[in-house]
């Protein structure tokens, strides 16, 4: 499991959620609350939009809390949108290559969660790649392999619906090697216009994803990185939330 | 392109190979003579046989001169038999994970050359790894490919009919896609028992490889780490080469 | 604070300690139980003695438990006497030269505890140091501070000896710059031949040290490494301990 | 030796002149072809100046070409003011905190060139760095150390002056230990709102430096970025740069 943090508003400097608050992402990185893993410092990442269209990427195997060049690039960089994301690994290698976010051209995607077993599935699912998608895979997480399906099957028309038609091959693959946790996942994922997110669970609880409006603009997170949680909302299981400049559209998501 | 190393005999340290000449393959790193690129500086790996059947196994992303645990580690490991590599990336990431030496259970592999325009048979070459053999797979690299094509078609039962396979193959797939490059390899193999070579190229002229018997026993090694060359070997263009204790063995690897 | 551990007697494979146990040196790295910090991810460092008198040292910046090579490294090395160390930062920066076992010729050391305030006394320390010693030193830790000068203060005639006239430096600088905090820790130092350790406190409560005699040998750790401790004994606050093959010999340490 | 590149003028994306050029600098992390050593991999740092009087740093331990985060970093990060530096040690290890430029404040410093057998000189002359200097030190390099002695004497008051009275010092201290080697230095200097430089020997030929207008400002560089060299200036031995907007300044510099 993992936390991860994304912004969209009046530009403003990373650390100001990196590092400032008291509960920041990069304090989440040695102890999470809300986590499965209190500890996530399996490499991390963020990545931010400026005035070209692809965004900026910043990855790394440390932990966050030790990593320096980490401390200058958020003290120095603002952006009007951006990710950061801290990793506990759920079985898959510590390489740079298998941390979040993860980029194709303009678009960015990042991950709390799993799917259960994945070597089980791993094979079925990554031969539903097509030959340009797969060869975009750098790592081996599920992650990244949920990524490129999601590019795969039309994020571009549709994440809502994108997201439907990968968790139902997910979940069909699992059912097929009688995988029987859930799969969870919360999902956050960038155009580099606007963000959309997702807390799913096949059954029980998904990990948790919250969000609050700030005079600047909205934050989504993994947990409220302030620990007074003062404006923090919940985002409710099973729902896909859209966030369009201030906007925040919260929709069902049902599998059936 | 790359350098590389393997020695079996009595058992010596490392560093008697990989720092003390004066061509070393560390030197190497920096300075091939005898490579298409002269700084193999994209990563580094060792692997050596102990007393157990399996190596152990040591790999990093920074130039071979520059890691002091290299150094250290070669000072004071002895072995009977052990493999060393300097990386020059041929397009893929700089990650452990992408250095060889590789290793499935016993068995280790290493490799200087390349599969030309691999993007382009990249694909249908891993469709053709079984599900037991592609989820060994943790890098990108045609190395690792190949590594792992040889396991499924039974190196252990021969080294020398599974290369022929395997590059019937990569040959097939390459004409399949019109790659006119020819695919170029000089590749060692172990099975922690003793080494095969093989020095091979679709057309035109292979990789080097050369090997020397000393006192203890015999190098192989992809240019000699002495600067007078003396007592060092070409192995033909075109030949499995097996060595066996201190026998070297020789025989021609033809694909048709 | 950090977690450390020493073992001398037939030799074993290095991960007997640091992987299988169920509370083993990596897993503390995580989750310690007995430290001030739980987690100790700014780098670790291992050490062992072979035949030669000088020491292997292998020392990374990552976590302790997402380090591939030390998992290879630990399963295949055997040694008659090594030391291991997990790290968590009380201020300097996470890098290899920060991190423990320090090695200068065939003297290891390695050490959990802290000169409070150290940049109050940094400055004057670091003075008492003659050139040769000074020139030794390649990061910014007190921990290898401390070691240089246990070095200058002729460790080699007594270990015991030169502690107590180095701390007496540490402790007279701390009084002159009105430091309050006591000085803590537990030492390590190694010549090759044997271990001596130390558990002090200028006032106040030491960090922890236990040992434990096995059938192979002694082992000498921050804390237990498996949960029943059956075995372990704490060693007193305030002494000094010499192992010597199976000997265990706890004096009194006192400063006056 | 190493290579490095100064920029100056209206906001350009950093791998304008990092990757893009036939010549550019992380190319001569492979290949320089005006230096002592050809191969710039032990490290490499970029430092650029935004909104706030500090910069940001990024410094890694990996050879500039073979790290993807420079390439996201420079082809995403504009700046007016920027610095970057490729390095080959001349003898301290590759660490971050030896990696250029260095930083203290808004200052930023980087080098080429070399204090002879520092080694000799080392201690004396980090025993003239008073307390605040010496405590800002985290590296072990004889550039960290010129830089906090520039700090010491002064080079907020005037650069050139400080210069001076720094190479006075070292010199002397080089001439008290007999090393008849020369002092050589390619420097570069910036408070965040303009930029200095020197090009200096105590006997013999100095680094070479060069400098461009371009339409958009100016650019300093141990050599020319682009292989026609069209437009580039050699700066004079003994000479002493100002860079002020697009104005450049040059003077002799010399040390009696």
């Amino acid at each position: 499991m993992c936390r991860w943090l994304a912004y969209q508003g009046k530009p403003c400097y990373l650390d100001e959620m990196l590092h400032q608050p008291n509960h920041s992402l990069v304090s989440q990185s040695m102890d999470a609350t809300k986590a499965v893993t209190a500890v996530n410092a399996d490499g991390f990442g963020i990545a931010w939009y400026g005035e070209k269209p692809t965004p900026a990427l910043y990855r790394e195997v440390l932990p966050a809390w030790s990593d320096a060049n980490l401390k200058s690039l958020a003290e120095h960089t603002r952006s009007h949108r951006f990710m950061a994301h801290v990793r506990a690994s759920t079985g898959t290698n510590t390489s740079r290559e298998n941390c979040h976010p993860f980029n194709v051209d303009s678009w960015l995607f990042m991950h709390n969660g799993q799917i259960p077993e994945f070597e089980q599935t791993r094979y079925s699912l990554e031969r539903h790649l097509e030959e340009s998608f797969y060869l975009k895979r750098k790592g081996s997480t599920d992650s990244e392999l949920i990524f490129l399906l999601l590019l795969q099957y039309n994020m571009e028309a549709s994440p809502k619906e994108a997201l439907k038609k990968v968790i139902a091959r997910v979940e069909a693959e699992m059912r097929a090697k009688e995988v029987e946790d859930p799969f969870k996942a919360s999902i956050c994922v960038s155009n580099g216009k606007q963000f959309w997110g997702l807390r799913y669970a096949t059954h029980g609880v998904p990990p948790t994803l919250f969000y609050k409006h700030l005079d600047s603009g909205v934050v989504l997170a993994s947990e409220p990185y302030d620990t007074d949680r003062e404006g923090w909302k919940s985002v409710p299981a099973q729902s896909f939330i859209a966030l369009e400049g201030e906007q925040v559209e919260i929709t069902q998501f049902e599998m059936r």
